[in-house]
């Protein structure tokens, strides 16, 4: 789907979507009623029939109490699987096509791919499935901020706001940081620059850059401030140890 | 551009190709007259005018002799600047809307926002701009073979050829790897698995996965074979240590 802008969608991903019968649509409580709205007006926008029909879904609870957290992903996504067994099982006939819909790209953080393989290899329902790649977060950030990941030569990292609670990663250049739900750049120090973006590729769109200990309590207040008007906030952040110094790219 | 499929192309490039008056398209010879083509067929198949003109122009030579690489370029990328100056200078008339075409997204490892961010800094030039961000090939590779590019609470690098020739990166999860042009692959060993695309989302799309130590031959037969055919190769491929295991994704 793209990172929220339905301008972010593929020819690809609308000529798929123009092929599914059933959308399954996941629906995870009121504050994000906003997500629910973007995505059915996406499918408007662009689908040429309206023979499609939506089923929504609540997301099975996540108990994150393992502090090795992998543990309780995986016990939610059995979960998830479970109810995606019964969803597919229940709302599709033979021969029909459906569709969950996943925000920027299902190859970064999403666990949709592995919950269908795994359907799949148990046996117990046959269908065949492809991927559709869209615009992530972190691309509509570099694209916003009109600039490379990376800088000449060196590596970029993507992880998750979890995995920066300890700091800067080691030996890593440039940082991409998805999902940091509890502001776990609270973490990282020193001689950093950050390009930060909120909403992006939305009419909210927000975009700070700068030494991360001049632009930090902004980010915290605006931050602060969108979740509290609009009920949910989804940001992406890159952080460059050393200043922004080098301009990026390589070829 | 995305990866090279022309379906792979967005909205939003779409709407951006339509408003270019001149396109600058960088001619690499003649054993890349493919990327070339397929550059102008998308052209031609996304927009409705005809009134856009091509500029097409050699790369500038890129020497590199220092071991240090990013000396070598900067040199190149100072070269390419003063060309893309005098490009824009001589092409474009006031008002009128100049593009260059990068291949997959230009946050990743291209240098096209750089140069373009240098010249309006230099102040001899006056323009805005704009990124349109793209499908990569990384992205490509990772929806081909229906996975998820990171595994559960890892993080995922992204880096080049001329990066792991030294081994797999010490305490790196799972390896994107773009721009290996010397087969750095075979500094690779140990329990890794792996990923493999080469012309992902073209007619000539050919994947390989699995243990590296058992298809890594497969991979430089079918390399070397495409690339004495075709006269060039674009591959990317991902690589995990220990084993496949975990099917990735977070959510």
């Amino acid at each position: 789907m793209g990172a929220g802008h339905p301008d972010y969608l593929t020819v690809q991903a609308i000529n798929a979507l123009n092929r599914v019968d059933v959308f399954f649509l996941v629906n995870k409580g009121t504050e994000k009623g906003d997500l629910l709205r973007i995505r059915r007006e996406i499918c408007e926008r662009f689908i040429e029939s309206s023979t499609y029909r939506w089923v929504e879904f609540a997301d099975p609870a996540r108990v994150l109490s393992d502090p090795a957290y992998t543990p309780d992903i995986r016990s939610w996504r059995e979960k998830r699987a479970l109810l995606y067994r019964s969803l597919i099982a229940d709302s599709l006939q033979d021969g029909e096509c459906g569709a969950f819909l996943v925000w920027g790209d299902p190859a970064l953080y999403d666990g949709t791919l592995a919950i269908l393989a795994g359907l799949l290899a148990e046996g117990t329902l046959a269908f065949d499935y492809e991927a559709v790649p869209g615009i992530s977060s972190m691309q509509a950030l570099a694209a916003r901020h009109r600039i490379a990941l990376n800088r000449i030569g060196e590596t970029i990292q993507i992880t998750t706001g979890r995995q920066i609670a300890g700091g800067f990663p080691e030996g890593a250049d440039s940082v991409v940081v998805l999902l940091d739900t509890k502001m776990d750049l609270r973490a990282i120090s020193g001689d950093v620059y950050i390009y930060w973006g909120a909403y992006l590729g939305t009419e909210d769109e927000v975009l700070v850059s700068g030494k991360l200990h001049e632009v930090r309590a902004d980010i915290e207040r605006i931050r602060s401030a969108k979740r509290a008007e609009k009920g949910w906030i989804m940001d992406t952040y890159l952080l460059r140890r050393n200043g922004a110094g080098n301009t990026g790219g390589n070829r």
